[in-house]
């Protein structure tokens, strides 16, 4: 109905996959099979209370996630964003069936010891040639965000105190170290934006500042954050928001004077996760002046955005910029982090973990980029996401009540005007069959897989157009 | 040779697997192929420097790693103590020889929001049937002992204010955890020993204090350490342990009387990992004592001595205790922790993660178990283990040199004189192709797996004592 209306926008590639040719819903979600599945649940473990519903991931295919009751559903939310090329594709079970698998599997290997002979030769063809320009070196971490964003914490503290007092460290400093105080330790702090969201370890959560319920009793550094600019969107129609720009990046540099301590460095996702805010490429490009103007490393991390949903590889490359660390996880399927070479340690140990790389998990990476790259996959994501945006444009032309439609790419996001609403039109969707996410109350979040193609966001967007 | 001193030890069970009768060695360690491949290494990651040799893991078998020059190396440190039934196993390799893989390998599924319709069962099957007794419920992180480790601090620090003033969080209790601020983030503490090792993240680092460059710069927490005894072994011949013991539980007391703020957790390893470090059954018993007296919640850390190695599925039955919270990694494959059910958070979203949970990693551990159990492997690592301490005390007694010989079940150590005779005899090891860990310094450690037989013992004493 409105892709009729949609004319201006680039063909979207084809996919060879045997969908549905829409969602399927036989009961409310979650129903009674999953309902019964969380009551058994419950009695085992504290995580039961964030479950929306139970899947089949054997009968999920392409863009549709299969549920314990039999519902098939679009699914725009995609495993919190780290599924890249959907449920199943044929391509990508082709190359997991081979006899590798086992080999890769049966083992988890300690790479930081003994890491297998192949391993050098599989970072250097496989991650490698991913990174952005200028980051040559990759640190990998065990298994997931967490251990990755960390190190590149650890990476940025070594690099700034190398600067300062060199690498030959006193016996002073080591035995301080113990205590957790200087000189082996000294006073610093890391600088995040507010509506950050980083992860959930003690040292991550110091640098979020997207919720509170998230954060409440635990350990945390009392570092400083500076104002994330409030924009109106589409960027480009709102005069106010380069005012918005200057006055964050002035209050950001005012941070940066008026700390006591040093700020060694400085966090940033290219799109806030949290509510899917961003601001303009002069915004993150007078960051990257300000961090370089205060010895700050810049650590861009692309945990959520990484890997094509975007329209880029890196989201952050839609903003011109040349990080010093790069972050990666979720739809990397490994985790870890691009540097460039000046944040190698000094000293072997400084940084290290029994497993640090995951062969099994680099291995699905390259199955999962091969789908990428012969299905053209990062031009779908960029030309599917600019076919949403327009039809949810149209839609609220239409139907009014919702606002500030954005996105880049895939990462896409709409404002309903309060929780209730949001939370109404999120079960509207799922009871014709579209599983969303929301965020901060009142945020409709879409964070599908790359191969969501304009069929499916025919589907999405008629659905809201209904439940409106 | 050796082996026909020792008779008084229970006969060891048999293994049917091909491996090699010892060693094979055709180089030094690390040789040419291995040196050529850090060559190239070195220009890709950090990581270079840590690597001992690079290994051929479709070629290791059992108790033998193959490394890229040729060599079989009798392998008793095990991808730092993560491998918990030997290479190659031929039970494991056909468990995971089944359609099912690809499915668990496919999609890394987001077990906090959408577990598939098996995953409550598999939890209640597989993981919790090998949880002590009172530790119900289960937490599972994303895939490593970071975030099982520091999930099990926010649950204790959780449980601990649930205590004090209920779980009703109040508008400034949120907002002022944005600042790592009280009322919502109270000024608190955890007491580690001195000498323990918990990991390596920054909330981690500052319960560890095993060296110092893995501390030097990085953030930390200022939180107090209590002495760990010094004990001299087998602790049992030294009335003077028993005095280290007590001073150690008065120090102890005296840190929780002393602190100015809330000491909410005690953290524990069953064994330091670092050095193979342990006390008696009573100065445990008395930590738990002492834990309780000051409502602080005790976390035991088995993410080395867990899963059976030590002679006991986890390393803390030996001495008679009963943890608040069990952490576990490594040789489980699976990270997570056991928990009595008062340490569920009041509220969802206080602690969760995109993964959660790894379907495919606990379906490894279901394969490891199953060959643990139908090989008897508990019982093998604890004879397998007497049968070693008995051995390592007649070449002391042979040859001197060799002192304060410890271990519980395969968890052994001994020191040497120093580091230079540390790493001689680790180098002369591995000329006879057998591997082990060195720690502190002057420190042999042994980690084996659980395969690890007499007659595997019998070529490390052999290789041992031909070297001093």
């Amino acid at each position: 109905m409105l892709a009729s209306l949609l004319r201006a926008v680039r063909p979207a590639p084809k996919f060879v996959m045997s969908e549905p040719k829409g969602p399927i819903v036989k009961s409310v979600v979650p129903g009674p099979e999953s309902l019964a599945l969380l009551n058994e649940y419950e009695g085992l473990t504290q995580d039961f209370r964030t479950v929306r519903f139970f899947a089949d991931y054997q009968k999920s295919i392409g863009n549709y996630v299969a549920d314990a009751d039999g519902n098939m559903l679009l699914d725009a939310y995609t495993l919190n964003a780290s599924l890249p090329i959907g449920y199943n594709h044929p391509s990508y079970l082709s190359f997991l069936d081979n006899a590798n698998i086992r080999n890769h599997l049966i083992h988890r290997t300690a790479c930081a010891v003994t890491p297998s002979s192949d391993w050098a030769l599989k970072l250097k063809n496989t991650l490698l040639p991913l990174a952005p320009e200028g980051l040559t070196e990759v640190f990998m971490s065990c298994g997931c965000g967490i251990g990755a964003t960390e190190n590149a914490m650890k990476a940025a503290s070594i690099w700034y105190y190398k600067n300062q007092y060199g690498v030959d460290y006193t016996p002073e400093q080591i035995k301080s170290t113990i205590e957790g105080k200087p000189p082996g330790i000294p006073d610093y702090a890391f600088l995040s934006l507010e509506g950050a969201y980083h992860g959930r370890s003690i040292g991550l959560l110091s640098v979020s500042s997207s919720s509170g319920l998230d954060k409440v009793d635990f350990p945390s550094f009392k570092w400083p954050k500076a104002p994330f600019p409030k924009e109106k969107y589409p960027i480009g129609n709102h005069s106010e928001n380069k005012a918005q720009e200057s006055q964050a990046l002035e209050a950001t540099r005012k941070v940066f004077q008026a700390s006591k301590i040093p700020i060694v460095g400085l966090m940033v996702e290219p799109i806030q996760n949290e509510g899917t805010y961003y601001a303009s490429p002069y915004y993150y490009q007078q960051l990257q002046v300000i961090a370089k103007e205060f010895k700050a490393a810049l650590i861009v991390d692309e945990t959520y955005s990484g890997v094509g949903a975007t329209g880029k590889m890196w989201a952050h490359q839609h903003w011109g910029i040349n990080p010093d660390i790069l972050v990666f996880s979720k739809k990397a399927q490994v985790a870890g982090f691009f540097s460039k070479p000046e944040f190698r340690p000094p000293h072997p140990l400084m940084m290290m973990g029994t497993w640090c790389g995951d062969p099994l998990r680099l291995y699905q990476l390259q199955g999962v980029m091969n789908v990428i790259t012969n299905d053209n996959l990062i031009a779908n994501a960029e030309s599917t996401g600019e076919y949403l945006l327009s039809g949810l444009s149209i839609i609220q032309g239409k139907r009014g009540k919702i606002a500030n439609i954005r996105g880049v790419g895939l990462h896409l996001a709409f404002d309903m005007p309060d929780k209730k609403n949001a939370w109404g039109l999120c079960k509207k969707l799922l009871e014709k069959g579209v599983h969303v996410g929301v965020a901060k109350d009142n945020v409709i979040q879409l964070r599908p897989s790359l191969i969501f193609g304009r069929e499916h966001a025919d589907i999405f967007l008629n659905a809201v157009d209904a439940s409106l």
